[in-house]
């Protein structure tokens, strides 16, 4: 079965991706550019009906929700390609607990900064200084939380690539590709070191490769 | 083991004590009030470093992030209690799903008006009329869509209670309960009767009787 996976350019959508390459599945892409708007159309809207990206199709299954789909994946072929939430069932827990730390901690003041420094002209909005400031705050006192935990863990869950650590690719990228904020990795020395780690495996340099808006 | 949880009177706490209740897991609480600060005492940041609400602890297992909390008891506990990820593999793609929309889509904009509407005070800011309107229209247009879902599946996954609807009714009770905003569960039929069976589960009354406030 191939996986189509809508709106392949987007942040979110590479979190689908590089979990669908890391899973070795088979998938092709629908472009959907929600910058023209393409994700409110009605044909759309029938698949993700807040419409927002990705959605994947897969056979009769039509899904949404980035986090809901790799932690799909994950589960459904848990033995094939990599063990995406991990070897030991010990650590099942902490996966869960990072994933959400990056869901509810770090991607909302990136989000945010991500919007205000590479898309505020796509998005007709004019950059905040003061809301950049502040969410580079909130941001940066997430990741001394990271610096600390990635000073006994190799990985944010443990000592193994997990969900957990793929989920900060695609925002985390723009850190140090287009926002100007390198600084926010660069200068906490075990993110740093996690980062180069993460970012450095094939499967994520495939999804630049295959879609290098900002790379 | 006994499941000891912190801060048991906060709405997401809630959401793990009504998943332990329905997993049958016996558990103890230990105050911690938010409102006085104790959530960023130096003994309480060694459990949950970034001063939020709730944690565990279950054994050796300190835990925090309370999707990532319930997710992992129903997952452990699978067929203790009620099944929380159901009966029927095929729908768990579903249950992920409709989790993440409550986490994504109905909590920031609830969260929002329930801030402005009941803590305000607490909390020392001025309710903005702007913020609960905006934030009201934004949970509204979601209630559309979980109306138009509910209008043929009796429950957000599928046709049984998950953790999908769990999740929403520690945020959902303040609609009813001291936001003002009945209407926005009332006014929509099949919102109406999903809210009418989750909230009279003896789990969730249960919670109300022993953290009773707003009830």
């Amino acid at each position: 079965m191939v996986v189509k996976v809508y709106g392949p350019e987007y942040a979110s959508s590479k979190r689908v991706i590089v979990t669908l390459i890391e899973k070795e599945i088979e998938f092709e892409v629908v472009d959907v550019d929600a910058f023209k708007g393409e994700n409110k159309s009605l044909d759309y809207l029938k698949l993700q009906p807040f419409g927002l990206l990705p959605a994947i199709q897969d056979g009769d299954y039509t899904l949404f929700e980035s986090r809901a789909i790799i932690r799909y994946y994950a589960e459904k072929y848990k033995s094939r390609g990599t063990e995406l939430f991990g070897k030991c069932y010990l650590l099942f827990p902490f996966h869960q607990q990072w994933l959400e730390v990056e869901a509810h901690n770090f991607n909302p003041p990136l989000n945010t900064l991500v919007i205000h420094t590479i898309f505020s002209s796509k998005l007709g909005i004019t950059p905040d200084q003061k809301v950049i400031q502040e969410n580079e705050v909130k941001l940066g006192k997430v990741l001394d939380i990271y610096e600390e935990r990635l000073s006994t863990n190799k990985y944010l869950a443990g000592d193994f690539f997990s969900l957990a650590d793929l989920s900060h690719l695609q925002l985390g990228h723009y850190l140090l590709n287009g926002a100007g904020k390198e600084y926010m990795i660069r200068d906490r020395k075990h993110v740093s070191a996690w980062w180069d780690v993460i970012s450095n495996r094939p499967s994520w340099k495939k999804v630049l490769q295959l879609f290098p808006y900002l790379n």
